[in-house]
């Protein structure tokens, strides 16, 4: 479908390197790329109000149709007069398209090449979504970026198992396709392929034949080494038309945006900047930092000397500290700021050393001083956050 | 003790009544009365950010020295350069003394004419509270407004035991006064007395030949029929001073502040409307209304178009049911901004009112129109809440 309304500018590629810069443009306002989205799953930054995530310079965030589909209902949001009105956003919206929180939430109930019947997370209440219906909720809902209905397998699936979930995600995106009738919002497609090179290069080219807007790369950091989820971004990104955005989804630590810029990736979401926020862990250039630690107890500096957002600008790590310690409900609301902003600032960095020419510079001075969460604790804490289904975002 | 920091100045008493407008001069600003005292227990308007309190146009707050004692610990405090610093709040704060909640939360070990052995609501320690120390960890936090340790007998005790409770109060209020080091402090005494006429009246006299500079009435809304409270203010005020601000702690509904200010009341604190926010109830100039209510969950306008809080100004009533019901964080900050701006707004009405002349008309009509909460279902909550100690506030 034609589409003038979403339209992707590539400025700038990084010089022996797939490191770009670019920017969406969309009915909501131009969105400078790599950029990462705030999850806002059930129409909402966790805590935070849209002033204050406008005020951090964030331009797109993500929701969630199999969410809002949930709660309130997408009947609902369409009579307030489409998502951006109802949560009082008035600027970019990617929805995904419930695919992988059906595949992950939600009680299966059966999946066919017609689509897939579910019991809601909630109340187990019955439901059945199709492409077409993925199609039809997020027209309703408004979004300026939608996505095709995948079948997303667990990293774990057998070769054959995820190969049966590439065929349908495939025929269910040419579903999509057809079931388009908006014409300002541009639907990307989702590579799937779980760790199996062979896959991802068949999903890639498949997907690229039906010439999407934008394509994403679904089914990673699930629990897979980091290796893995490096690798089959390379090969992805390899088979992905230069001229399209590129949407890692799901992928969100400091470490894994500046690795994911550096492979040619153009869009990331993830919940992890606030969720382990709520938790007390703050990023700061060296690494995460727990401020719900004793050593901060009486520090009168802010948790980062780097950093100019509210939270720093206006409380010591002390008071944090005590915040956290009590269950103050501000507490989380200071942590997802300051992490948010963290982030956003360092895809604008990201950005602008791509624009400036010292991106490689960057990201080795970058990963040099940013220590990682340790894999082993990052993978036990994604095994056991996936099996709580932690069903907030 | 002289003090020229905080100064009470009655500007009108309004014919006929005993309400009355006055202003507070504090170090940290004038505080305009009559004035509800948003409640800061922990050193957090619970869910606010210091900002936003501002933002309503609130002049002073509550904060409390049980807490902060227990937790971050007053030499903590102390060292940030006090609980302004600590707090990012630069406008008037007034501190309680910690009675009531070593009297209602903390498990007593022994109450003696020296002072109270308790143990800690959080962690079971043993700590020991006098009036001296009272005083002078009020003085290490440096509110502007300081209070009287003072002891607290349940609604429904003896007269024997308020009695004795009364004259225990009174020993300790002159041991405050004379403990007393920084001259920047306003020392509030408590009347005491329970629901005795007796022995408020008795409690009144006594603590009104110390000459305090301010006088608050103690252990009222604490169960008693509403009747009984209201007739315990008249009595108790009736024996104040003109001259000097008058306090009623832990009162805040707003038809409690109306009968308040009728009965010549200057100052009010309570976590009732922070409290009753969280939990959904929403105060309209109808009465309070709960946005959990499936009647508001499509509902377009905002919950109060009479009101131009942020909340209201910004979200339907849709959305706030929508935010509620899926237990969103933002929820319980939507709802106190609203709740504070509501009773905020009602005391700058009630004020306006006195000063322009039309204090009884404006009276007459909010209570018409105003329905409280039911008086039993009212009182049982209040049990409720008392026995499930909610130590958050």
């Amino acid at each position: 479908m034609m589409n003038n309304f979403n339209t992707f500018h590539l400025i700038k590629t990084y010089p022996d390197s797939k490191a770009r810069a670019g920017e969406l443009v969309t009915p909501h306002g131009v969105v400078p790329t790599p950029v990462f989205l705030p999850v806002a799953s059930q129409g909402t930054v966790r805590t935070l109000t849209p002033e204050e995530v406008k005020g951090m310079g964030i331009a797109m965030v993500l929701a969630n149709t199999y969410h809002l589909y949930l709660r309130p209902g997408i009947p609902v949001i369409e009579e307030m007069g489409g998502l951006h009105e109802f949560m009082s956003w008035d600027r970019a919206i990617l929805t995904d398209s419930g695919g992988y929180q059906i595949f992950s939430l939600a009680q299966l109930r059966r999946v066919s090449d017609e689509g897939v019947i579910f019991r809601s997370h909630i109340d187990g209440s019955q439901h059945l979504i199709t492409p077409e219906l993925a199609i039809q909720f997020q027209e309703a809902l408004g979004a300026d970026i939608i996505m095709v209905l995948d079948e997303c397998p667990a990293y774990d699936d057998s070769f054959e198992k995820v190969w049966e979930a590439v065929s349908r995600t495939h025929q269910w995106a040419e579903r999509c396709q057809r079931a388009q009738k908006r014409n300002d919002q541009a639907l990307y497609a989702i590579v799937q392929g779980g760790g199996f090179s062979e896959l991802r290069h068949q999903s890639a080219e498949y997907l690229t034949s039906l010439d999407f807007p934008g394509y994403a790369i679904g089914g990673l950091s699930l629990g897979e080494p980091k290796r893995v989820t490096l690798d089959m971004i390379d090969e992805t990104v390899a088979l992905l038309p230069e001229d399209k955005p590129r949407y890692l989804m799901g992928v969100g630590s400091p470490e894994d945006i500046v690795e994911g810029v550096a492979r040619g990736v153009d869009i990331f979401d993830s919940a992890l900047p606030t969720r382990v926020a709520r938790n007390g862990a703050l990023f700061t250039r060296l690494g995460r930092v727990n401020i719900r630690n004793a050593a901060y107890s009486q520090m009168e500096q802010s948790i980062d000397p780097d950093c100019d957002c509210y939270t720093c600008h206006t409380f010591s790590a002390a008071y944090l500290h005590h915040l956290f310690n009590c269950q103050e409900l501000l507490a989380y609301r200071l942590a997802t700021i300051h992490n948010l902003t963290f982030i956003n600032k360092l895809t604008q960095k990201v950005r602008g050393a791509i624009l400036d020419g010292t991106f490689s510079s960057f990201k080795d001075s970058f990963l040099a001083t940013y220590q990682p969460t340790d894999e082993q604790v990052r993978l036990d804490q994604k095994q056991k956050w996936l099996k709580r289904r932690n069903l907030s975002e």
